[in-house]
């Protein structure tokens, strides 16, 4: 957030600058210079960005974890086949939800194989959909899952590679709606209770499945110090466990999520390669102590991946005091295209682009064009005092949860998706016409 | 919600109903024939209910209300063609809020003059739009955007409809998303802070609006009891002050909004003909009172033309007992197709379609297939304790914001709108593919 008065503003990544006509710059390109070639509302994609985040865990990944671990990109964050051609070019492993993700993956030609296949209720369809595309490994959620899983390689007459996902019982502190690692949750098995021994027993029992490790996710936006590390010591321990009562050698801990990233100024800084570093560490001393060998490792960023790699560009439309009341800047887009302050009151920095050195001294909420009043970007941003109708807004940060959560709703068509490169940009998803969005009506 | 032990489950609609096998029924039909038929998830429709709710308001309005007082569908809670193909037929005007909506109705055949355009923030392609496909009536929301009918109405040479937002400031203790009419809105011009005379008088000075009346919208699932009426003799004295000052003599008032729809046991029913017929016995005597003609009347229902016609039936996955935490019922959609309780906590009645007279004794959350935690369609359903993977679960008043507001969050294909007749059913808006997934993507 702007502070009011300071004219240097506040850029949460260092891919945003200011050019020398004052106007703010993404991944080194003009802002309002994109906005007219590509229209508005309109994504931005830094591609040398995602490349960078993407070699940030792979290079930490190569340095300190044993042969065969893995970062894998969380494509729930943002999926189209562009980014995963990305994927497959950098050597990411990638996590899919869904057979649409699969369907997605696959069209885009990514290597199955490196695909691990999560949810917490794939159904029969997901099930067989994903065996017959290749899909590396299903991350099994629950024992009917694991049923319908033997079921379908049995019949396919293959050996399934699974991991079983356990919740290990960790609170992130995060917030409610992103933390999923706690016992209580529709995701997984708890350590806790026993179930998580129950189903990795079943698992062993079925034939035509290769049980090759064990995974759990405590969490997305991760801030907090000692989360991963807490989380691999429970996940070790009970492998260690699991090799002692039943001879399980598991040879892939995936400790799912992230690291966090900053939208505003408050949010802190994380230095993922030396996070990384130290959770190494800390698990060959785990290892060393439970006597059992270092599992390859996998993580699951998705958000640390796209998010800051992200811009989303508005056009300014009506801007309304209400004396003793409040202001308002609207844009041509809102919620319909980033639904994340109406669900979790998700912070964002918010700038002028065309007005990136003025001072800012005149606050007021960023709302979005939908008939509904929950229809927030942000509030309380320091805008300039002369923003207008005919301004370029832009939302930083907006990699993540933004494309990939988008609406119809209002009947508004969905953005399009740019990606920014080292000498160009190119469309990597069209923008919506009033055409598509009534194709499926009758 | 259903009670603990109870065998009769409560149905929120009339529509509802049990079968001789016990299964649900809609609209007279066996939904878990229907879900069979045409897979899940699925949005129902019951287009007898749709053409029931238009008529109650029609018929209310044409006995209460002065000539040319009509009743608008607000297409945001559900827009797709064949439901304005209905409104045509059944001779409802409607609201809608963006060039999208107007193209699907301009595309469905409707009548555009009976087509209101509202919207915080129209962007200047809009109004151009708006105008170019005839819609009647331009509800102004700022000043800004007067000067752009003016604009373009100077430049096709015509003299646009026009009505003006207010907000009269009224709380409806509604939640606050749902809430437009304080003072404090992104949306129109407050009446306390007189700037609704304000923008008035700068109407009336452009040659090419005709003025034709006010606009107000006090907020939606209104279930208070003086709401309508104390906006309504907000507005009149307000256009009584804009006569005796200006001599404007403004013909329609629309009032907004509709009245409140029950979507559980715990809420109020409404009778609707009563509340317009008393509504407008108020009208008439606040008009005598201020010595002027009762305006025509408009009313904006949505929800309660919409909510109770719609069902949407899903398969249970994964149903998961954590001792001593909490049990989980997993479907085969969620947040994707139905965000309403993760962005409002909004209360449905779930039922599992194939065992309505068993006796429902376990307590669970109704929980969605996204990977987040926070993909809950309902938290505390009473269920048969037999619930199990294939079973059918219905989500009960889903004719409003479910598919409008639907996202392919996770790479969900949107699922298929199915209308139910007297004699049979057909697909208004069909399945999302995972080819039109990805159609825009290079």
């Amino acid at each position: 957030m702007l502070k009011i008065g300071e004219t240097k503003p506040f850029f949460p990544c260092d891919n945003l600058g200011v050019g020398e006509n004052g106007r703010l710059t993404f991944a080194g390109r003009d802002t309002v210079a994109l906005s007219q070639k590509y229209g508005t509302p309109l994504y931005l994609i830094d591609e040398m960005r995602v490349r960078k985040n993407c070699r940030t865990y792979l290079q930490a990944f190569n340095k300190n974890f044993p042969s065969g671990s893995l970062p894998l990109y969380a494509s729930k964050a943002n999926s189209f086949k562009q980014l995963y051609r990305i994927m497959q070019e950098e050597g990411m492993g990638i996590d899919v939800v869904s057979a649409g993700e699969i369907y997605t993956a696959k069209a885009a030609g990514f290597p199955m194989e490196n695909a691990f296949f999560h949810g917490n209720n794939k159904t029969d369809e997901d099930v067989n959909f994903a065996m017959e595309t290749g899909v590396g490994y299903f991350v099994a959620d629950n024992e009917e899952e694991v049923l319908c899983i033997q079921a379908a390689a049995e019949k396919k007459n293959i050996r399934q590679k699974v991991l079983l996902r356990l919740t290990p019982g960790i609170d992130t502190h995060t917030y409610e709606a992103v933390n999923t690692g706690k016992v209580d949750s529709k995701f997984g098995n708890a350590i806790a209770t026993g179930q998580a021994e129950k189903i990795t027993l079943l698992t062993l029992s079925q034939k035509n499945i290769e049980l090759c490790g064990f995974h759990c996710h405590i969490g997305s936006q991760v801030f907090t110090e000692d989360v991963f590390e807490c989380a691999a010591a429970i996940m070790l321990r009970f492998m260690a466990e699991m090799k002692a009562k039943h001879g399980i050698q598991a040879k892939i801990l995936n400790l799912g999520g992230g690291y966090g990233v900053p939208y505003v100024q408050a949010d802190g800084r994380i230095d993922i390669p030396a996070k990384i570093a130290g959770l190494a560490a800390q698990m060959r001393n785990e290892c060393a102590a439970l006597g059992m060998e270092m599992p390859a490792v996998c993580m699951e960023p998705g958000r640390s991946i796209v998010a800051d790699a992200g811009l989303t560009l508005y056009t300014v439309g009506a801007v309304k005091s209400i004396p003793g009341y409040k202001n308002y800047v609207s844009v041509d887009g809102g919620m319909a295209d980033n639904p994340r302050y109406a669900l979790y009151r998700s912070r964002y920095t918010c700038l002028i682009a065309n007005k990136i050195n003025e001072k800012t001294d005149f606050t007021a909420s960023l709302v979005g064009r939908c008939c509904e009043s929950g229809d927030i970007i942000q509030e309380n941003v320091s805008f300039p005092a002369n923003v207008c109708r005919g301004d370029i807004a832009a939302v930083c940060t907006t990699g993540a949860y933004n494309y990939a959560m988008s609406s119809n709703y209002n009947r508004l068509p969905r953005p399009a998706t740019v990606m920014l490169t080292e000498n160009g940009d190119y469309v990597a998803v069209k923008r919506e016409s009033f055409e598509d969005l009534t194709k499926l009506d009758i």
